[in-house]
């Protein structure tokens, strides 16, 4: 994609998204700019502005259309064609992801997760099935996965960093507070919630 | 604290503590500023200048004391005085975080969970007690609770952040994908999942 969004920018349409699949489920059809400013607390002129990124096409004189407004933002935010992810890592933080039906808005589609608990092999999270971790690495090359969601307690991180070093994957979105040592061909995006935590504190 | 520290900078310390905890695990003493650049494959000038910032007394010649670069970094960003808070929602994401330990290390103690499961209710995750939601408001007035972590379901949301609305809270962590509607005294620090992914992809 190369294209650059600020944090900042990134950070208010996601939360404008937010507010439209609220509105989706109150069944409300349109919204206005100064609606999303008042909901935030922002400028209504920074909202616009926002808007004006997404190319939208729903606006008319009652307002944007909730639908189309919503879809504009994953379109301009997410992945152009949909990719395949796994998560790995059955436990309370992978299950917790994989209920999270906004990955799929934005084009990630969680296909399975995987995990060495022999009670968990075979249940469902959210529909998608959970495997055997020995069969990571077959089927990460067999679908192309790109993109693997490490969840696995601290101490098997980088056994599984390691697992997956040669099957092509080319990022890893870490979850572990671990540091990982991978080849240099793939990348690691530390999920820091100490980090983000310790942003709003410092504030105090 | 009223202190700036960039973003990223806090991102490169909370990485460095990664590493110190899993040395620490290890049992290794000592660490340099050329170990964790390399680790990192980041500048050693950078390293060298972000420990500088925490004015730690544990350099020798044989690098930094890495229990005492541990704590200096937790100090640093960490509360002065350690907060209480309560976890709202005992489903997969909040029994995540109440295994955190790191929270503790920076100073924030969670003290229990909250669930309207009759099931989870006495039930105890990483030693933290389950209560039901009923005794919330109560606890918070009680132990000047100042701080809540949100982890309930989409649709109990704002439910919960009106339940706490005239509790003295101050601050609501919110992992739901809900933007909350609360009174200008309580400040929501919304962890934007999905915004921090995006971040890393749109980069791809």
């Amino acid at each position: 994609m190369h294209k650059y969004i600020s944090p900042k920018a990134i950070n208010r349409l996601t939360l404008y998204h937010a507010i439209l699949t609220d509105y989706i489920e109150k069944e409300t059809e349109f919204i206005s700019s100064t609606q999303i400013a008042n909901i935030l607390r922002l400028d209504q002129s920074q909202v616009r502005k926002d808007i004006q990124l997404l190319k939208s096409q729903g606006k008319c004189n009652v307002g944007y259309s909730v639908k189309e407004l919503k879809v504009s933002i994953e379109k301009y935010l997410g992945f152009q064609k949909p990719k395949d992810t796994f998560i790995i890592g059955a436990g309370n933080l992978g299950l917790a992801l994989a209920k999270y039906d906004d990955f799929a808005n934005y084009g990630l589609n969680i296909l399975a997760l995987f995990d060495i608990d022999p009670f968990k092999i075979k249940m469902t999270a959210n529909g998608k099935e959970i495997f055997h971790i020995s069969k990571l690495t077959n089927l990460i090359e067999r679908l192309n996965i790109e993109i693997i969601i490490l969840t696995v307690p601290r101490k098997s991180a980088q056994y599984v960093a390691d697992l997956v070093s040669d099957t092509g994957i080319k990022y890893i979105w870490n979850f572990t507070p671990v540091v990982l040592n991978v080849p240099l061909e793939i990348e690691v995006w530390n999920e820091n919630l100490i980090g983000n935590f310790l942003q709003f504190t410092l504030k105090i």
